[in-house]
């Protein structure tokens, strides 16, 4: 058996996330039927983890297992052939039988992107998060100091379905290494942050918070009283899925 | 009566292109619904120029008379919100009574969005066309070099429905003001040009036979013979649609 390791950019609008679900077509089911053609077997695709409904990947990462002798090569072409051009395989490689895509996986980086002016531009509408509020970045980033190192992040954890990195006994402990802010072009910001996992839509709870502290409708200490409460009740709305984007998964210490 | 100037942005997909037509959605039809409604009378907007079905706009302008009071800011605001969000007006403003999208305008900037790399990010692919082969950047400044300047760009127009602006006594007759290439990430391209107008598919036409050219299909020298031919059967493959992008269009000799 052979483990093939795909890196993987999307388009998730219109898909019902990442995992296979009964409600609408997802990424994996997606590749998984592009992959059972190619390979003439049945195939399951394990990703690193999962996005939400209309969250983007520019380096989402998965596994599969699979027999023959095909080349990475003619995989990569046969997958992007038969792929719809919102799902792309950047990249197919063999890996040790023992590589993993959600476990072996280190640490992870996501960017939300938002725009606070007036009108959004319509090419980036299915991209970026519209705030059409002034928003302080200084406040913003005071914010991001707090969350930077290891904490417990149940403030940010929706609860429900609960993410199945929580079995692995670290609870809701979970290190950012990573957390900026950056205003790419007047009014269009980019909030990037790096950690070694996630919770289920914690990305997006952070991101609703701070943009409620850089309005000015929360202050930086009442930021550091909600992470300290570990109370889902405290934190901010969860921004909106379709300005996040999963920008890379990373399995060695160079990120 | 006022004349009132409208800038419009807006993602070309989907839509038959700017102009009202009976075989689907219109950019034009959308904007005059949404006027009519706001204004409460029947409106026709005029545009600067046409765009192809699934051509996109940061810069489109377009005018409408109406009566009334209604504040431009309040026209404004209220046609983004009856408009879609593929659709967004970027200013409304009163104008001069003789002032004519069309017949006002000194120039028009264009920009093509070409990708060469093997793989599209998906995020970009309905503003880029994916030409997946090497390209010399400097056979096509070449190129681009040859097209300034006042031409006859017969060879460069589809014929079919004639533009308009060929009853005003210039023919063919085109000056264009500047034409440059530039790598802006690794593999993409945006080809810019601005010129006193453009005949139809006249930037398609281009694209399509200078991307000939730096892809070593044909020489520098060819394609001096196709501007001198004035034959349109000389020239290369009309460029996709989705990669061309209207910026902008200019009233004041200052861009």
């Amino acid at each position: 058996m052979r483990t093939i390791k795909l890196v993987i950019a999307y388009d998730g609008t219109g898909y019902c996330g990442w995992q296979r679900q009964a409600n609408g077509p997802s990424i994996q089911q997606e590749i998984e039927r592009a992959a059972g053609i190619i390979c003439n077997q049945q195939i399951t695709v394990h990703g690193a983890g999962r996005t939400d409904a209309g969250v983007h990947a520019l380096g989402m990462t998965a596994h599969f297992t699979m027999t023959g002798s095909l080349s990475c090569r003619a995989l990569h072409k046969g997958l992007n052939a038969l792929l719809p051009g919102n799902i792309r395989i950047l990249a197919a490689e063999d890996e040790a039988t023992d590589f993993h895509a959600r476990f072996s996986a280190l640490a992870k980086s996501y960017r939300y992107a938002f725009f606070t002016g007036s009108v959004l531009c319509p090419l980036r509408r299915l991209t970026t998060a519209h705030i059409p509020y002034t928003v302080s970045p200084e406040a913003i980033t005071a914010c991001l100091q707090i969350i930077s190192g290891t904490h417990d992040f149940s403030s940010f954890e929706t609860t429900g379905s609960r993410d199945k990195s929580r079995t692995s006994g670290r609870g809701a402990v979970r290190t950012i290494f990573r957390a900026t802010i950056e205003e790419t072009e007047p009014g269009l910001f980019h909030l990037s942050v790096t950690g070694d996992g996630f919770l289920r839509h914690m990305v997006r709870n952070l991101a609703g918070t701070v943009l409620e502290v850089g309005r000015g409708k929360r202050q930086v200490h009442d930021f550091s009283g909600i992470l300290q409460a570990r109370d889902r009740n405290r934190a901010g709305a969860t921004a909106p899925a379709h300005g996040l984007t999963l920008l890379a998964v990373h399995y060695h210490r160079d990120w």
